[in-house]
């Protein structure tokens, strides 16, 4: 069985300490290598079509760059992470380190091709680098700053793969057939397609192997390669160990893969036999749910709970009042849920939500996602006219302009209520659609509306 | 030069005469070849990893398939196309032909792998066919049904080829270095990027070839084979004519590209270079302005007019007034504009909604793809109270329910409008706002919300 991926952010010492174990027994026989990472990032993205390098290109605001980091970071045993940009994007490129608080970087100068920028990339971990904080490693991760979606456990194959054969690298299916053309532009055989792979990232290297390759490489290498197998097969005798990786393994190339790498964060559909970090990950399966009451479960509350675990899939709904402590609250925080739908069914005021939104503005939650706050009420004509409560909840707008500074989506949702059983659970059905609809579109252009269901 | 792709949908009879002579121009020298379709759909998607075949899946409602056949449809010169689907999907794709009124559409039962589907529509087109309405072309264009974005140039281009070389077909740079393993999974070597291309659809051929190339074929080929350029150069011994394709040729293969296909249909980001029909059919980047009035060029609905104009790149903004008569509007609609934003600057009623929701609805315009309607009105505290005017326009809620069966998106947005210019200036731009994310979102979840600028 392969260990799950270590979690990101804060979580308990002890999950963590049997996380390491179940990586380091992987990482035997013998101790656990010493692991550094290379990121080339000086592409210019010119398949892209646009003037932005695609590495640079935002996903919902931030560069994709960012979630390539995050994903490696998160694996606590690469000590090292250096990426290789060019001079012109090096200040960009520390921004987003500042703000993101990526940790364990260190960047080079990118060369003019990928394969000089990777070397760029190993001869600053090479231990004759003079005032260098970094050492060398034993094992030397490489992989692309456009596939943001790499996980724990390829990289742990790749690594365990790399000490044993000296390189590894992820390969996947062909989508299509591989032919050769003829110079002038005719079929001149096709290549079957189960017989080849298409060679994807990450790879692993014994970092002497890799870095003697380099070393030894022609200019012709360094200019026109692309493959850092062929160069460990060529220089290094080494026949690298292929692992199989998933399809998220794949590289974002064109615009339109910046929609799917979207698509694949907000987790708009779900995905089979995915980890549990990774279902945190995604960041619109996780919804909580936050009671202004604490009355019998037959209220409008859990019937809007229920509803809402109906209509999303692999959703984990968790309910808890805010008051008295908090407690819970700042557990499901830490726990790093993206969505919180504020049900205020006692009032109409937004003393609930204030105090959701000071806590969200404690912690660090909306530094990497956006955080959806949806705040609901209710319109019982009998005690409060419908223009009455429409115009207090108005103030809504000022509540999200202020925490739009901070990353967070806050909405309005007022749920009519009416007497009869069957309409209630028609506006309440109504209500949960909403509620669905901003959570996956996490869209900043409606933020502070009032929605009514 | 190449000829612009054909428009879909009706129009005038001049520019298609034209667009016809450049086409079978290109075709000469001798006379135009006649030409036929094969599409396969007869694949369960496994790589998906849902239940629905790929080329079934909705993409903003409309199964995938039925976009690739409006592709080919718009291309007036290939007269029939051929679809293979598999028995148990025979009365649901029956069903997505008279739904979307698709044409020139015939059906065949697929085989059980891609070469016998393939084999099957070809024979449907075979002359000596008992009881069959399609006849044997000169041409086959064999294209895949998760291919949605095929263009009518490249079509032209394999067709041309075709008939000058015998086959043909389309082709793009390599995304990854292709390697091959060894038995034991180890690297034995990989192929030079450069020196190998990616085999897409479509591909054309001259039917005689492929026909007696399938009629050849082993039964290992129809188990295992996948490239039909390979059975014209087994058995016909015909080198194909390789075209280079677009990016959007791309094979919807993930759960992921169907996120990335919504993401070009939409339009959410502009192409260097597309075509005019293209163009109109990223149905996000043309949108229309419906003014109540005719005062000078200085009022508020010129106003939001300029600030869209700046939002929205590549957006063609149409003014016009509905009354009298409405002539210019039907003609808008005719050129397939799918969003519209009604102004009703003099007043607070549906009118000018209504008559637009009619003349839509009379229009066969949403079928293809939702439309999207915004209800624009002006909010000025000194005449009309806030709460009264909300509780009028609320009744846009039974609107949208009712127009919502008919795939058309209604809401309604209400823009302050105080006396100070820099203020309506900014509640203009947050209007602008509100507007681009409704029509680029598309999201039938808000339809019937009254948003608040």
């Amino acid at each position: 069985m392969e260990p799950r991926p270590a979690a990101s952010g804060p979580c308990p010492g002890d999950s963590r300490a049997a996380e390491a174990a179940a990586a380091a027994s992987l990482l035997n026989p013998g101790r656990a290598p010493s692991v550094a990472a290379v990121l080339p990032a000086g592409g210019s993205g010119e398949r892209m079509g646009v003037p932005t390098p695609k590495q640079f290109c935002p996903v919902l605001e931030r560069p994709l760059i960012s979630y390539t980091l995050q994903a490696l970071e998160r694996v606590f045993w690469i000590e090292d992470i250096v990426v290789a940009v060019t001079g012109e994007n090096m200040e960009a490129m520390k921004g987003i380190i500042q703000k993101y608080k990526h940790q364990r970087i260190s960047l080079v100068e990118a060369g003019v091709t990928r394969h000089r920028s990777i070397f760029n990339g190993l001869r600053a971990l090479a231990e004759d680098q003079p005032n260098s904080k970094l050492s060398k490693p034993e094992v030397v991760i490489i992989h692309d700053a456009v596939r943001p979606f790499v996980e724990e456990d390829v990289l742990l194959k790749v690594v365990t793969a790399a000490k044993e054969h000296g390189a590894a690298g992820a390969v996947r299916p062909l989508v299509s057939t591989v032919i050769s053309p003829s110079a002038d532009g005719r079929l001149d055989h096709s290549l079957e397609r189960a017989r080849h792979r298409a060679s994807e990232m990450p790879q692993a290297f014994l970092f002497d192997v890799i870095y003697e390759a380099y070393q030894q490489c022609s200019d012709y290498d360094l200019e026109f390669g692309t493959e850092c197998l062929q160069l460990a097969l060529k220089y290094g005798h080494v026949n690298a160990r292929l692992v199989e990786g998933s399809p998220d393994l794949w590289k974002v190339t064109y615009k339109r893969d910046l929609y799917a790498a979207e698509s694949i964060i907000k987790g708009e559909y779900a995905q089979k036999n995915v980890s549990t970090a990774n279902v945190r990950e995604r960041i619109s399966q996780h919804i909580c749910i936050i009671m202004d009451t604490k009355e019998d479960e037959t209220h409008v509350g859990h019937h809007l709970e229920e509803i809402l675990k109906n209509e999303l899939n692999h959703v984990e709904v968790t309910s808890g009042a805010l008051c008295p402590a908090g407690r819970d609250l700042k557990q499901i925080i830490l726990e790093q849920c993206y969505n919180y739908v504020c049900v205020n069914v006692m009032s109409s005021d937004f003393e609930e939500t204030q105090r959701l939104l000071n806590m969200l503005e404690e912690s660090d939650l909306s530094i990497l996602y956006p955080v959806v706050v949806i705040s609901v009420y209710f319109l019982d004509y009998k005690s409060v006219p419908f223009d009455q409560k429409v115009e207090n909840l108005m103030q809504i707008r000022e509540y999200a302009k202020e925490v739009r500074k901070r990353n967070i989506l806050l909405c309005g949702l007022l749920i009519y209520y009416p007497q009869d059983e069957q309409k209630l659970q028609a506006s309440l059905r109504e209500g949960a659609t909403i509620i669905t609809t901003l959570i996956k579109e996490r869209n900043s252009g409606l933020v502070g509306q009032l929605l009514i269901a």
